[in-house]
């Protein structure tokens, strides 16, 4: 890269007093299974693995969530076993729980975590059974160990962001007597955001950001409001897999979080960008003040 | 139970000068996978998990170290994977060593963890992967993903500990590129154990402990030294499974855990027991002072 | 004592979370001056001390308030002073008080110390001059100096507390002049509970417990409420030297104090059973919730 | 008093240096029990305690240590029980030994504490019983219990300095028994001085200071060295009753305390005075530089 | 100085409870420029700074503000420039307050420094402009660069007496804009003592205190009131180069400074004798209780 | 500015490490009187004030030292003092290290305060003589009051940097006797910067580094030894004005300064370059390791 020094003081000069402004501040970053799944997808979880030790290099206390819709849906073919749905829910027995509860917890995050770790030893693995983290509900007998949040117990998170370890959390909850609930990892990250009093909540997703007409590039939404979302799913313009993630932005920046962000993680560093220049990237979800 | 009072005072009289010595002591327990392979074993978790929630309630700091090869081999056999030994070592190819990562990791370690948190929100399920914990190097090419531990870093635990969790560690360590290996389980709890600086180490068995001669029950060994040891496993006294452990509390001993106990896991709170009796129990292992 | 492992187990199990319960909490026991009168009570004030120590080690805070009435009369008669009663209250001149600052202080109150400190450095005699701790108005003056409680001011209590030390407290109190005054050390006990914000107020009696009717040793009182004993105080069913007892732990609950207990002393290690079996011992006050 | 403004400040610049040297440092000053067991002397023990609360305002950490030998013959007197004595010292059975504990810990040691406690809560009477901080020996069987100082714990002395009170000593040691010994208040002031590695150990006393020749008032000897010292105990210059305290001078600031007093306690205010003013007054010992 | 040991004694029996009473006070002096300016005054700033230095030594806090008219003048006239006057407030260009600036903080200030540090390592010069401890507004356009106190951070203030340094503060302020003002000293030294909630507020001045009539010895003012001071101003009795310290007496008690003096800064050691002797000196304003 | 994304990215990945590495480290920056003195430096003081409070906003814990040659002679010319030298020294006579001090402490280092404090509180002026930071030595009675370096106490410096401050150091230092020196603004950088234990020391200079042939510009040096600077100062390759820089460079980094810089302070922002980008600038001294 040839960039001239001025340049490059411009960058650093635009980056410092964010940095100085996010110190200390708990980030809490979805990251989707789906970038996990493909072939491809190496070099973007080694990237978005960079970008979150870096943030925890300067000084900020990033929070990993994910998921992993498509690794179940897989190690439940390779086990001959037939996924049924009911709403667009999976029905999800006790096999299938014990199967994402494997797959989540025992491929998925580790996963993450070791690609964070070729760095240092920084990334430390979580699940919601962990320390009574998450505690779950059932959504609906009918649908068996799908479950919602109850409660957020984040005391776990609180003591090794406190020890500067960055916490990966796999979206397993447990209701009062033990059993598993597999619990869609947006809502948890939305959940976790708030129970820690997060500065942000981050949505790394393959779309570049909400649009306020579906068809229309041009509409693309920089900045918005909980109000303005709140129409928008009402109206049907935002529909499908988003609706747990505006949902989640919507009530979490109204319950204290400072600012949720909808970023297109196919944008390499995206998160450094979003967080270390002024350019305006995705969309950001604010309380107006 | 109708104890007299006088016989109560006595255990409480017995037992309190062994809380106060053990305040703030780690104790490393191994738990075995088999213990949670049968189907009557349920009994037998519940009571461990007490036993351990019990310990930390009154200031002891436990640690809980598990494996889980018959959990490996049934999922193996589910997916259609034969298993390949050489010299009774299991040859772990790339796909095997997913395997027992997501068996450990994702089946047997939340399952202990539940156990535990049904009392509270004490356990915490680590792996050697998180924060670097265990560092693995090859034991023989021609093995695959067979690790030794070649460093354990034990910065996670202790602040788990620091912070009044339980830590429950599955055996899953890295090279240094991210690389994961299956390490046998009591080869860790000793290595964890010294780099800890425990107090105790100890071996939950299906034996009621060490004895001098093979085949004589009232040959039982009660309190033994490391010199010992070595005689017993050069002349075949000890040897199979009972090997690593024996090993491994050999090391543990003279790197300055103060004792090792190798404990029959059958005898329901054995934990108790042998921690706040002073009765004898299994077999205990300690440097002539 | 032969007792079977599982017994054993029980009563550990039954033990422990009291421990866990009971830590750091203060318990303030007031032990009589008979107890220690009496030429057979050497094994009775050493059980006690041992138990006392035994409460300290597993993490209580124990404060002991004593008496010393009969030894009191005793080196009186030893120096041919006459005691002169009036409604049941001995009449206290300049050399009377003087005797029972001499007893209490100086023999009384290192015999209890010493019984304690040959388990260790733990008991410190304190008198309520210490300090200022106890600050004392004349009940009546006819009586000379038998004083009432003004005031404490635990801050002495509350530092030795901290530094893991046993107080052993006498009750002489002083006006605001420097004058000495003896005080009902039931009463003392009441008012050092209170000013410590106790977890509990026991007091070691040599009767079983109080009863609903005097004559029916069946109506053992197990549990009871301020409002019942201001009713058995008001109907004469308790009267005499119980009434300083009862009044204190009535008063100790309604200020804040957990639970008050009217225990037997003759049980050998009592404190240790009340605080740490199941079983209801003695009669217990406590605010109903 | 008509002193000029000029007259103050020097004073006061020739003082405040000396405040600043001292604070929190330790001095131990030995009180005499003749001091308390005359008629005139209230104002003495008022004027010592005075100076003892003032040394503490202005940050020192002044520990007092008492006799009370008077006090103790006069208890016997009025018991009827004859003092007998060998070689000087007085044969010491159990019964005696119990009233001298009982003269120490319960009458001139709340004397001392209340005389200093009027001027606020500082003084906690103390003695060697008291969380261990005396161990005593017999010093000779054939004069019962009389003991020497086997080892000083200074941890209850610490605590209450680091607590900001002003603890006063009563010289009473127990064996590792629980068996209480009279032990010389000189020497016991001496062995504290030495546990807690004070700055100045005082000793009041009823003459002018030490002199190089008995009968020569002009031979004050104003500064001198532990060597000195030997050699006038060894010609006999010093001799009787000035032995302990002299020999516990040269022994103390042997062992580190910085500097050794002896002062005439009949001076008004002379602890001021020696703390606080360049002037000499009596006797101080140091080791030479 | 021959006084008797009574005598001295009485001294310090007076002085140690105040220095108990000021530990960790804060007093804020205003040092006036004329007491610089003169040449006979080496004496007075020796011993005007030995007497700080005595203060620190005893654990107070004291903050030294001084101003340095005359000097400013005289460099001004060293470098041609003359003073324009208008009703009495020097009217102060760019480089007026550039001279001021340079004299203040590079003169006078040293000077004071200088005079203290010749004792350790204590003062530290400040200017106004230092971690933005004084931000100024302009009193008058006309009067140029002549500040009034807008606000005062005391943060490093706070530090540095929290250090145990002596702050030595040159009163130039600064705008928003970094642009310099010359405050007058009197009113910054009044509104330091409020904004570090001051015990004292002490103006030393060349006049023996402040008077009911103005030309009546006798009428000299001990103790007063803000009340009754507002009257004097208003009705002329104080008037001239007394307005900005009376002034800021009178607004500093009313905002919560314990008590304000004006002392007669030439009786040597005035600050001594009026900090730790009964005897009033000069005038001590005080809200009344 | 139109950068890439990509571009943007790559200067933050690379800048990240560097903020992590050198958080907490002290770096000291000498900046020249030079680069005040002249018309158009306002923008360079602007620019040099922000970079240095960037530094700080991440972590970085700068020191600046500064001189002020040109400054001095000005104020001099107004005064219409004649300046002499001696073999290129000024001759300083009392007068003179007056002007000095005023012109340093009054003038040239409000100015960098004051350009620092714009962006917040955090600049704090101290000069040599605060706290005992400098203590001088004459370097020859001839050349009057010119100083060396004779000790530097850092304490004011390391207290001001743990409260988050930036000290802005005028070089006057003084004898014992309070006399005040002109010290050379190299040689004090250097010395702080041991006294510190410093990171780095950077010289900002007006030259593009230093070169291995004096008249050849590509003979620039990018790292060198102090072994190979004592070299080239001993066959005059370095000369003049560098001498007392390179000098310091080379002491400072054999006493355990980690590197030392010579910069071209006329390159923008050139302290955020050298410190957050892999770009070597000017010239870097490092003991070889």
């Amino acid at each position: 890269m040839n960039l001239e020094r001025s340049e490059r003081a411009e960058v650093l000069i635009e980056a410092l007093p964010y940095i100085r402004r996010f110190a200390d501040q708990i980030v809490v970053v979805k990251y989707g299974g789906n970038a996990l799944a493909g072939t491809s997808d190496d070099d973007a979880l080694a990237h978005f693995a960079q970008d979150v030790v870096l943030m925890r290099l300067v000084g900020l206390k990033p929070v990993v969530v994910h998921g992993g819709g498509p690794q179940i849906s897989e190690l439940m073919d390779r086990l001959g076993k037939t996924a049924e749905f009911r709403n667009g829910l999976r029905v999800t027995d006790s096999e299938t729980v014990d199967i994402a509860r494997m797959v989540l917890i025992g491929q998925v995050n580790p996963q993450i975590v070791a690609a964070m770790n070729v760095h240092g030893r920084y990334a430390v693995g979580v699940s919601g059974e962990d320390a009574g983290l998450i505690r779950a509900v059932a959504r609906d007998p009918e649908l068996g160990f799908v479950g919602d949040v109850a409660d957020v117990n984040p005391a776990i998170l609180t003591r090794l962001l406190d020890d500067e370890f960055i916490p990966v959390v796999a979206t397993i909850g447990t209701d009062e007597n033990g059993q598993a609930y597999n619990i869609n990892a947006d809502t948890v990250a939305g959940a976790i955001a708030e129970a820690l009093d997060a500065e942000k909540l981050v949505y790394l997703t393959d779309i570049e950001g909400l649009r306020r007409k579906v068809d229309d590039p041009s509409s693309l939404i920089r900045q918005t409001t909980p109000d303005e979302l709140d129409g928008l799913m009402a109206d049907g313009t935002i529909a499908g897999g988003m609706i747990p993630k505006v949902e989640s932005c919507v009530h979490a920046v109204r319950q204290g979080v400072r600012r949720a962000h909808i970023l297109d993680g196919r944008i390499p560093h995206v998160l450094l960008l979003e967080l270390f220049t002024d350019a305006g990237i995705g969309t950001m979800v604010e309380v107006p003040s």
